[in-house]
């Protein structure tokens, strides 16, 4: 398959002039992207990989960390994770603190916003340094050693995050949280601030593509039975209230941020990012889902 | 791939025994079947298929119809379809009225009750006699004449499904019916009361996993395009509350019946429906979802 | 007090055109409603009464209707009657199934749909001919035989009452709805259209402010705990989502319906009806609310 | 009125060992209060007061508190201060969070947790000294100088607050607190500690009863309209999720809190305050429940 050629007529037939959303705003160091920016890259193997645009530039990655820190938690946890943090799609996301209520404060996902702070108490409470580690963790599976934490994003989310605030203290009255909030919403608003290109997302979710193993040097950092459930959950939780939309148009599993990101993997095949910081209704990049979907239509190839 | 090895280790492993739960009661009909019946198909190809137990007996396929009405509706609406409902996971059942109203009527996917009736009203609104074409349907996909209605059950449903009769006039209050009330719910339950067994099933399913044509003689029924979001739909929203759980833990799109059967397909490969007619507290069948557990780890595939 | 001094003074203090709501429009028949009409009745005794206004025409009561039938129910169920319908405000409407839902099909108080419904039940169960009964009850406490449903309202309502007969089935789905639903939302249909005037509406309340007893001959018609009670549920109940409002701006038990009448009692002292068809946003008339709290301020006296 | 009579007759017919609630056990300091405790008081006039049992003995009034804080938030703000909060009965508390969300962050009312919460917000902005101040206030209306807060309940409080300090961030990313969050839940949390003995309270509340007057030396401490309305408040939404239950068996406007008080006046007329830490399903009084209604039935008067 000639995937450059591919890249090449999606990066020909899309624009940022086409879409009408708006870059994230809830916080100032997001709102100041500028919403030209459009960017993709794609990973198949060591040395084959494809790109166009802004495929280098780094941006704030947000939630899809999320990935990140739950193959973390999967690793020293295992199938007691399980215990703490539910696997389905979360549905209305008006209703999810009531959903907490009913279902004694397990999140119904690891990647809704109630499910990532549980995460983070996890990796807060196991691990001596979480920030450190993760950092440590994701430049293992790049092989970046500059890829790092965004300060400014970190704190400003910080400023403003009195829902994220709201929901660890919900939680810790609902018995599922045990440490203290401060240092979980500390390490969560990090992890929202990591900072990534197209290229190193691509390569770092390779190892989801790969069955947990690094693509360049065969280092095994997941079980195959682990990189399979995590691709299960990016499939049906992967998109806020549009992972039906997403697995519906696209066809893989994926993860999206509110700064414009996408990642998605095809198994035992290949690994694509996508970046443009204009976001439709529902929070996922708007360019970056119409990218996807012409992309797995050119290739003619799906999970379904 | 040695499949009925497979299936004849999944027989000798596992027994109605080893389950707790209950089968359905909300109707007399379906309360007295034997909880002891377990049978497996698997259909690789035209005369590659393997099997065991009671895999030729008929039961009620109850909410697997959902596919080949949401199949029928998609060849006659195309795109348009996609006004009247949606593609989202419903999370929690308990708000699908809530949710109605929010979204103005148009049910989260077409797979909950709230979808499948409004599917129902397309396809009497739409056809001259649903009840004969969705027989015709079945029986053409499977080459098998003999499938039919349980008028028994048919008609049980009828007298306790106020709950349905209640969707049904209260999606009309919002403006998603065009239809009356009773042929809408007469078809309903008639499509719930389909008796097929576990061959005729996984027979049927054969064109979700060959892009839409029958597999004995290549007729095409469905357009690869739909057949790949029917296929992406049952990933997301085949399973109840469950869908999660079964994308986790099977990782196939896939649809259950409260009747006790399970039919999950991986395209491009095969089609395989289970029957057991204990039901877990989700509603899906208990066995059914521990041997396609197994059956996808001792073939070491799946969609992920 | 001079009570025609104080309504004179409203009459000219107010008038339709200080309101900018609409009419009720969900059926034709209410849509044709003048909305310049105005009119206000009060009775403090057999010959003490006072008015402004259309106080003499007849409207549609519509929901004002909910308590008379319960004050029948009550009359035949006694205690027994709270079995089936709960006395708390109902909050938020939107939520009003899935409150049903979670408490068993129990409504919330008999002054919402689906606490009216349930008392429909009761009173189709209970009596030969509750429509002929009601009449008949609404005629004795008035002393008007000229009060009587308008047809043409009745079967508007009923071509038009999807969201009721949703209800009702919905209700019957969690066993708290007795007999068939077609005559059930019949007679429901039937009290909505009862049309009655402002002096005929006052009259039939004095049952509520004179502990049981028709003003003019004394004759007891309910138990003065029962009023006691009834009186109760109007002052935290009678106003959908603005009882609260009610009650903090007027201060006395009432009841409204959307033909734009209010009714309004003072304990041991007056009663009042009032209307006015045009609508705020909650459904009350809005001319009707300021007429009221205007009311009780110039005679300086509410319950609390 | 022969009032102490009757409160003779309710201690002979009552007692702790027919109510079979269990004492509040949220935090130690109130699992430890005696279960057999039961006072009563009632005030009419400044020589006109009666009791029994353990009338004069402290508790803690907890959300009886509210009432105080919401004169204190009236005074200063006026009419302005229902910008920030509703009058509305809240009915589901389960669904409290999902209606914060809908309504914009402005709470349902101000005795609701998170009503109460935004009234500490506006006294912590406008007062240099809110605790002081509100003591200053309790022992102003009183006329007794030794009330104040308990402080091992205050601290116990905050302790396991996690609940509130998430409501507070809740409504603080809604945009409806102002100040920083942990003087808001220390301030609420100290008023919930106040302690009070039912002879406190009966004659604090004299002024909800009194036209706003402190009755022995007629000091006018609230405006007759802003005691209208905390009435009103009190008559729909007192009791948590019991308020049309109180309404209906008691029939007065009244304050309940989880450490088995209960106040309720009868305009112009009496202010009465009971005791018992037992507590029913929905978090009130048993006892204190059951004799306030047995006290309206002997005296005969409620509001209604």
């Amino acid at each position: 398959m000639d995937y450059q050629k591919i890249l090449d007529t999606i990066y020909k037939e899309m624009s940022y002039r086409d879409v009408k959303g708006k870059v994230a705003s809830y916080i100032p160091e997001l709102a100041k992207i500028d919403r030209r920016k459009f960017g993709m890259h794609v990973y198949c193997g060591t040395n084959d990989h494809f790109h166009f645009g802004a495929s280098d530039e780094k941006f704030s990655i947000q939630s899809i960390s999320k990935v990140f820190t739950l193959s973390m938690a999967m690793q020293i946890m295992g199938e007691s994770l399980w215990d703490r943090v539910s696997v389905e799609p979360s549905g209305d996301p008006f209703n999810s603190l009531t959903q907490l209520e009913k279902e004694s404060g397990i999140p119904r996902n690891p990647f809704i916003n109630a499910g990532a702070l549980v995460i983070s108490d996890i990796l807060v409470d196991q691990l001596k340094d979480p920030k450190k580690e993760l950092l440590e963790f994701v430049r293992k599976i790049t092989g970046e050693d500059d890829i790092d934490y965004d300060m400014n994003i970190a704190s400003s989310e910080k400023s403003t995050g009195y829902r994220n605030v709201a929901l660890v203290n919900y939680i810790k009255a609902l018995g599922n949280i045990k440490c203290d909030v401060e240092p979980i919403v500390d390490f969560y608003f990090h992890q929202c601030s990591l900072a990534m290109s197209c290229r190193q997302l691509a390569k770092a979710f390779m190892i989801f593509a790969n069955r947990g193993k690094i693509l360049e040097n065969g280092t095994k950092i997941l079980k195959p039975k682990t990189v399979k459930r995590i691709n299960a959950l990016m499939q049906t939780c992967g998109f806020y209230d549009e992972a039906g939309e997403f697995s519906f148009q696209v066809g893989l599993p994926g993860k999206s941020g509110v700064g414009g990101g996408i990642v998605a993997i095809h198994p035992d095949n290949y690994s694509v990012a996508v970046w443009s910081p204009i976001l439709n209704e529902k929070g996922n990049s708007e360019l970056g889902m119409k990218a996807l979907e012409r992309f797995t239509t050119l290739t003619g190839v799906s999970v379904f």
